[in-house]
């Protein structure tokens, strides 16, 4: 069976934040992480469906995995899931193929699952239909008596829903070229292409079966997802302390933690796990760092807080709070700066994008930047907003819009400078000294 | 014996905090601590004389101590201690009475006086007389020849004291019904008929005694006195550590403190005593406590020092300073806000209160604040403002003045976005990096 | 051989640091540095040239080294290298003597180097020839064919330099008085009469020697020189801890420290040499020092770090960052203020001085204070500014411009205060509190 790997996403509900396959959790690409629970899930063969900005970069995926991996161009970017799936149309054949999105992050259970059911040759089709505890606004799986899927409902009223299980794209096709002939039929107004197919595929009595799974499902549409991401593949993983890390003894490690080689933690500094810290990173003197991912040749300096967090590669802190972000290369901060998480009436955080309010179900978010920022001391982030790449920021602003990218952000100075005719030298400290124990 | 309490006062100068009678210091309001302080002094029967505002409230004290209180209305609160008196006529007949009101904190020795000199029977009046060593701005007594008082001298000339015997209300009469009847009698045109009853008493032969008193006294007027009544409170009482606190091995404790159920004290904390910190209450990785009332509840965050402050129960802070302050209950900071608590001339702090401004006596006091206060992140609070219950504080303000309650404060934010050309993407670090040991 | 040391320049270019030759480095200042190299060079009598702004303070220098030290007054001191000389005409005669600026710090090798070469008495002056590795625009040294100086060529073109040894100041004259009587006939439109001077006398075939140095030189002629000449010192010094001093077990010491009388280093603080701290100075809880001179009487409060920056006596920081900065004597800095010490694109530092703009030749570099100077909290200083002695700065503020002496800085407050109508009372952080570990 082949995998047809959905990953020509342009990521722009990602924004400031450029291609979501190439973030690195835990110090690999999120491509690299779902190729590798493909191959642990006994699938080698893989067709990864880029588009221009990427192609290069998913070139050289699975390589290091040994695995068969190969690159098709989905030329038009927006013609969604169907789109990507027919570039595809020359590289795989009547094969069987198993297709899903580099979006959606999910258990190696999820794989196995639906290669269980194909293997008992029971059906044309085979859909994960994820078990839903509470309403969730996706396409919702009608089973028929006899045991296959009868209808997928988009979006049903709550109370309305035809089952507990929403369609999750970890499809499986027993004959690829079938599905490209019913897709290249199909005919919509919007983006459900896809969608339309399965239900003509359905209709014309070809058989598709509803696959239980209640694992871990975490699409990365937004910001917000990346941490959720994080905790997960960080759970997965083997927990390691390199060699070559230098631990103070008067540093703290508690909880589970992943430490790449030469990482330095100085004195006083605490690491409270979940986290991970990428080579060559330095957590200094008496720096807290918590549930967060920490990319290669970053310093969280002197002081700083980081918690719930998402920071890539070469980002230098120092004296900050940064609290439930998304942070992406070679950002710096001066010090004093910190990132407000919270809305002052705790209430759920809303994101603009493009001129649209996005809410985020959170109500702890903090900010969202692109790469190559330097941003000056004693600034203040509210929670939510983002910076664009290439943009410098700086010092003592309130910072509670978006700023595009290659910017240069400076406030009003108005200092009233009168004269002081207190003799300062005459003010005597003696009395306060004394009292520091 | 029948002890007078009085507590109908509306602490109006202790805005925005609101009922001192039901401050809690070390988890007791201070109105249970009065009580205690009678009890231990041997007395059982207490009238206390509320106002509407505290009825309910004062109805559940004492009970826990297994006292014998009553609480009485003074309806008219403008009536001051005179109408407060006669709101208990009903309640206490010809018996003798303790009087003393919840402002004044005294050591059990003052009542223990009082009563012992009553023991001995040769007066009819018993009125404590605090020694005081410099000059202070209160009523002083006049003893006659004979050892009795012979006039009461309301705030006379600095130098001119008739002895340095200052009237303080622990008064004992052995008679309430006649006090009752001179009340009823006295005539003034200020707020002053019980220093005149009193001294219509002595003018008509009935004979008063000073008894003199050199301990601890320190009456609660306005928020800046809170902190010193914190400690002679905690002075005395048990230094106790909860068994269900959990106290990192890297956490220091110095000096003596209390540490109520199942606080956490987490790593590089350091609490300095003298510290109270109720139940529930966290003080987290590198913050740093000193000589402060932390109520329960309360979340010290990462690197925030809290010195010389009462905090009151829900009290969440990070990455702040907090000095000579008095914060009231379900009040949060944002990280990096923090209180000036020194004038740049280190000079006295003056408060403004209701368009007055009244000096504090203190060149060091942070700031004061009522309850339910939200306050995002790097604010500046300067000495002795005051901020209302129910508000909300934006981020990055200077808040130099006192700040109503059920306020929305936001500053003005302008941001001058112009484009940069900068490649930020080639600046290097490395060598920097090196140099971090 | 008597010493002639000039030390009446005024420190225009040091501003706001007053007379560097009073600059403490680990507790002493720069002038009885120079005397006790020269002493340890093994001269012993010292002529120091003053101007009236110091007599009186170099009056004092030398004793308890039990050198010879006499001062005299230069009554012009815009009269340069040349006046300060002729100022010392009648306190030394045809002696020979060693001429040094109390600007230039050397190794005491340097003053061996001249006084070796000086024994063996085959010239008539000896000039110290700084060999340099890199273009300086200095003086170079032209040395003849019979190792004679040939002539000093004043900042020749990159390239063209006739040798790489720069004319430093530590030179040798056997007979003072010709010298003397050059100068007096000297004669240049610009201030370089010695410079005349020195060439006239080659020209009358006056042997002068060019006695080679390769050690270390540092002039102090800009604030930023200051940390250089600190890092010379301190890696000259004995490295002693006091007796006195306590350090808390929890509290790290790394690298080279020099610890003064009485120093309190507290909990979770960390010293990381090369490190002085002056007698009776504080490093509060959780503090970090780095490469640093601490004056005496200083307080490092709570959570503040200074790194390689040097300040004064009495000098009181809070939870401050004070980077690449120096710093005058009694200064304090509120709460949350910080130094910047790099620009955005961490170019090249340069300062304002009299409306110049002087570039440093540093990519990092933080602040210059005067003394007696008070900062309110949570201030942002940009790189390279300077703040004049005897002034006040508010709170909030972003200083990117020199402050002139006995200044008092505000900011302009605009609150917009409106009506809150959210119930505060009912916001719950249950939740959130039990997610702290």
């Amino acid at each position: 069976m082949k995998v047809l790997l959905l990953g020509a996403g342009r990521s722009k509900r990602m924004k400031p934040i450029t291609d979501k396959n190439f973030l690195n959790f835990l110090g690999e690409p999120l491509i690299e992480h779902q190729l590798k629970l493909i191959k642990n899930a006994g699938l080698d063969e893989v067709v990864i469906v880029g588009g221009k900005h990427n192609l290069e970069e998913l070139n050289l995926c699975g390589k290091h995995l040994g695995m068969e991996v190969s690159v098709v161009e989905q030329k038009d970017l927006d013609a969604g899931m169907c789109g990507a799936i027919l570039a595809a149309k020359n590289k795989i054949g009547s094969e069987s193929v198993l297709i899903f999105s580099s979006n959606d992050v999910v258990e190696k259970s999820a794989f196995e699952s639906v290669i269980n059911a194909f293997e008992k040759d029971d059906a044309e089709g085979y859909l994960l239909g994820k078990v839903v505890h509470e309403y969730f606004p996706g396409g919702y799986l009608e089973i028929s008596e006899n045991g296959f899927i009868k209808n997928i409902i988009e979006k049903p009223e709550q109370g309305k829903e035809p089952s507990n299980l929403v369609n999750l794209v970890v499809h499986v096709h027993k004959d690829f070229a079938k599905l490209v002939s019913y897709l290249e039929k199909a005919k919509s107004d919007s983006d459900d292409l896809y969608e339309v197919a399965l239900a003509n595929m359905i209709n014309d009595g070809i058989k598709m079966k509803a696959v239980k799974y209640d694992g871990f499902w975490q699409p990365i549409k937004f910001p917000w997802h990346v941490n959720k991401v994080f905790k997960f593949f960080f759970d997965n993983a083997k927990k390691i302390i390199a060699k070559s890390a230098q631990i103070s003894k008067n540093a703290v490690i508690k909880g589970d933690v992943i430490i790449g080689e030469n990482v330095k933690i100085l004195e006083g500094a605490v690491v409270n796990g979940p986290v991970y810290i990428g080579d060559n990173s330095i957590i200094a003197t008496n720096a807290l760092v918590r549930e967060s991912n920490i990319g290669k040749n970053c310093v969280i300096g002197f002081s700083t807080e980081v918690a719930r967090s998402f920071l890539g590669d070469d980002v230098w802190t120092h004296s900050n709070y940064i609290g439930d972000s998304v942070i992406g290369n070679n950002v710096s901060f001066g010090a004093g700066t910190v990132t407000g998480n919270l809305r002052l009436d705790e209430g759920e955080i809303s994101v603009n994008s493009d001129d649209k309010k996005t809410p985020t179900g959170e109500n702890k978010l903090g900010m969202i930047t692109g790469d190559n920022i330097r941003i000056g001391i004693n600034n203040s982030f509210m929670p939510g907003v983002k910076i664009g790449s290439d943009t410098f920021i700086g010092a003592g602003l309130v910072i509670a819009e978006n700023i595009p990218e290659k910017s240069f952000v400076r406030g009003e100075i108005k200092l009233k400078i009168s004269e002081n005719k207190v003799d300062i030298s005459k003010i005597d400290r003696g009395e306060m000294k004394k009292k520091i124990k």
